[in-house]
């Protein structure tokens, strides 16, 4: 706290996602001092001992009150209370951001809302991992990622740069995006493709599941996902996904319905649209 | 031809399962002359040049009737009427095999046909890359994979010993199978995972896809295989495909169902449920 200009940077939460972002803070830059909050001291010492924090606490106040940017790294079920709950102890003029996957729900309650000493903002680094849990950390994970970051008419400009700025020193590249947009698509490139690997997973029988190789695993490797972090966003970004989820039905089907006529000029169409769309991301 | 024991084997089709093969063999043994047949001058010299085959013709009579194993790499389709026409032209004793995804129409036309000349055993190694052709042929393709060997009763013995000899020669795990059984498997853990890649890149908006991170990557990378290779596939296990996107889809139903009345106990039993599944096979 002593050195001049050194800023104080908190992350609540020490997953992946925390533990992540403190590796590259660290990486990244000496002037800022980087805590590290967790209800878990063992966490909080691996956290330390890898040299993704400066130092750790299992006490919000303790983590948040001397704090110029919060990143709240939890699953996104808990994100409100705890952005009420740190505005009432922070610094005047703090920086408060996240990074959950679900961002409309907790922006327009900000809105909404007169915060006595912060300025939230909200993110979603479109990154992460199936490796859960601080011990799989990268200092690289946000680096090339894409970051939403979703303002509304009222947020505050300043604040709004600060958290752009903070993405762009990781070498993520921000992209400002309206929340309910946000939602929207990010129901189809993350959380529907979530739901029907669990699906997919779900509906193979055990035993052929030992054979399988790499075109399955790929298939299915974000299924391995956590639920405590799933289970929030489905039911966070419900009204998209099942939205998404009957669109991916109803090409399902199509495929289904030229199948069960053997009609090879529509299974071709079909097959080669996918793999021409796909390849343009490859 | 002319020193004394070396084995003639003949690769029928250059893409990447055929140059992959010669790739391997050429590593492997020095006791075995690789012969590539192709309708393709250009892929016959990208072969060559690259080491993947002796020689190469694009003449069949050429390329089979001095061999002592024939490897069929071929889409499925074609496969059968390759072997009638090998049989003709082919050395008395020589094996024929081939790398097909879909073995039951095959064998089952095999067990009922009297050949001349060949013994036919069907293989299906377990293994590919959605990098398709020649050029992206890999001496390691093979190696780590499983093979499925499918003999039926009438097989030759000795020629589905000198089958899984060859596979395991390259480092592959083989495993003996029933064709019916086999096509019924590889349904669940690669028929319908391509299905499904495939609706869920053709359920996906195009200005959605630009912004795809990994998940969406990973889970939709099949999607980008050849419609030669898997239109052929799709026609030719196309009950079994059917049956396991109906048993997906009502895995898919009822994550749906579960969505809708936000019944939170039921979606985290079926997250948890396919996270442990799949971790089975990370």
């Amino acid at each position: 706290m002593s050195k001049a200009k050194k800023q104080i940077l908190t992350i609540v939460g020490l997953g992946v996602m925390g533990g992540s972002l403190g590796a590259a803070l660290r990486k990244r830059s000496r002037m800022v001092r980087v805590i590290g909050l967790s209800r878990s001291r063992s966490k909080i010492a691996l956290a330390k001992r890898r040299g993704y924090i400066h130092d750790g606490t299992t006490e919000l106040k303790a983590a948040v009150s001397g704090a110029d940017v919060i990143v709240i790294c939890t699953p996104v079920d808990t994100i409100i209370n705890l952005i009420s709950k740190i505005d009432r102890i922070a610094k005047r003029g703090a920086v408060v951001t996240d990074v959950g996957s679900v961002k409309f729900k907790m922006v327009n309650w900000a809105a909404g809302h007169t915060f006595q000493n912060i300025h939230f903002i909200g993110s979603h680094p479109l990154t992460g991992s199936h490796l859960t849990g601080v011990g799989h950390s990268r200092h690289d994970l946000y680096e090339g990622a894409t970051v939403f970051v979703t303002p509304h008419r009222r947020s505050n400009r300043d604040a709004l740069r600060r958290v752009g700025r903070l993405w762009r020193s990781l070498k993520s590249r921000v992209i400002e995006l309206d929340a309910y947009e946000h939602d929207r698509m990010v129901s189809f490139i993350s959380h529907v493709p979530h739901a029907v690997a669990a699906s997919l997973v779900n509906a193979t029988p055990e035993r052929s599941v030992k054979h399988a190789s790499s075109g399955f695993r790929d298939t299915t490797r974000i299924a391995m996902g956590e639920q405590d972090i799933w289970l929030p966003i489905f039911l966070d970004n419900r009204a998209n996904l099942l939205r998404g989820l009957r669109g991916f039905e109803r090409s399902l089907h199509s495929l289904m319905t030229s199948l069960m006529r053997s009609d090879k000029k529509k299974l071709k169409r079909f097959l080669t649209n996918a793999a021409h769309l796909r390849r343009q991301i490859d």
